[in-house]
Formats: C-alpha cells, structure tokens, sequence
C-alpha cells in the first residue's frame, strides 16, 4: 500500500480564549517585540500512514483528529497529506 | 508600518526523542489505526507584527525564535510571513 506524509495543525477555535498565546505575547512585548498582537499556539503534528490512496488517507487523518488528536469542541483541525518517495 | 501575519512552526530535531509523540502513536494504534508511524510533535504559533518591509519582518521573527519561542538546543523552527490586508 502507498506511503503518505501527514501533517494536522490543530489550533485554538478563534471565540476561545488562549491563556499561553497571552502569556508569550507579554512575554515578547517585554523583549522588546512590541509590535507583536494575536499570538496564537497551536499543535503541528506529523506523521507517516498507509492507504489505499490519497483520499482515504484523508479520510483516516481527520478520523484520527476527532477522536484523539483535537478536542472538536475548542479546536480546530487542517490535514494535509503528501507522497512519500518509496 | 506595514503589517504582517507570522507563522512559527517549530519541531524537534529529528535526532531528539518525542517522548509526547509515542505516546500518541500508541493511542493511534489503540484506536486501529496500526500503520501510524514517525509521529512528531510540535508547535504551530501564528501572531501579526508591524515591520518597515517583509525581510525586517521574517529578521524579527528569527530573532523572536532564537530567544523565546524556540529551544535552539532541541528545536528547529520555520518562519513564514504574509502581508495583512488593510
């Protein structure tokens, strides 16, 4: 079965409030980056599957998301799937 | 000044153990899904900033990364930067 590369970036819904970005944010006005609003952190996970083809990967992917890898209530999710050579 | 939208994925240097990663590797394969494998995990952080042109932008966010949002030692991370419509 062909290889995939998937990448999912889960990041905080935009109603909810990210207590850590905040933290970061003040943390980098006191650095001098002043300039800098909205942080935002989230999850960049990857990993590597096996699949009849590209859209059942896909498939399997935001399974995986909804059932371990975000909390569909406060977090979003966006899957992306490449070839791996062989 | 012109604004800028950031994103700053940062990931473990591939020589590093992901403690957190095989962790969820097992729960995948728990859950059926058995041809999980390489799992990593990182951070996704996305803010804006204002900068005089993009390349003062991406130079701010390097430097943002080297003192605080990474760890040098054990992580690499990647900077991306687009324009903030007006």
């Amino acid at each position: 079965m062909p290889r995939y590369r998937a990448t999912v970036t889960i990041t905080l819904r935009p109603a909810i409030l990210d207590v850590q970005g905040k933290t970061v944010e003040q943390a980098l006005h006191a650095l001098g980056f002043t300039t800098v609003e909205h942080v935002r952190i989230g999850k960049h996970i990857t990993f590597e599957l096996e699949a009849a083809d590209r859209s059942i990967a896909t498939e399997q992917c935001n399974a995986m998301s909804n059932q371990l890898l975000a909390n569909p209530i406060i977090e979003d999710y966006r899957v992306t799937i490449e070839d791996v050579e062989p």
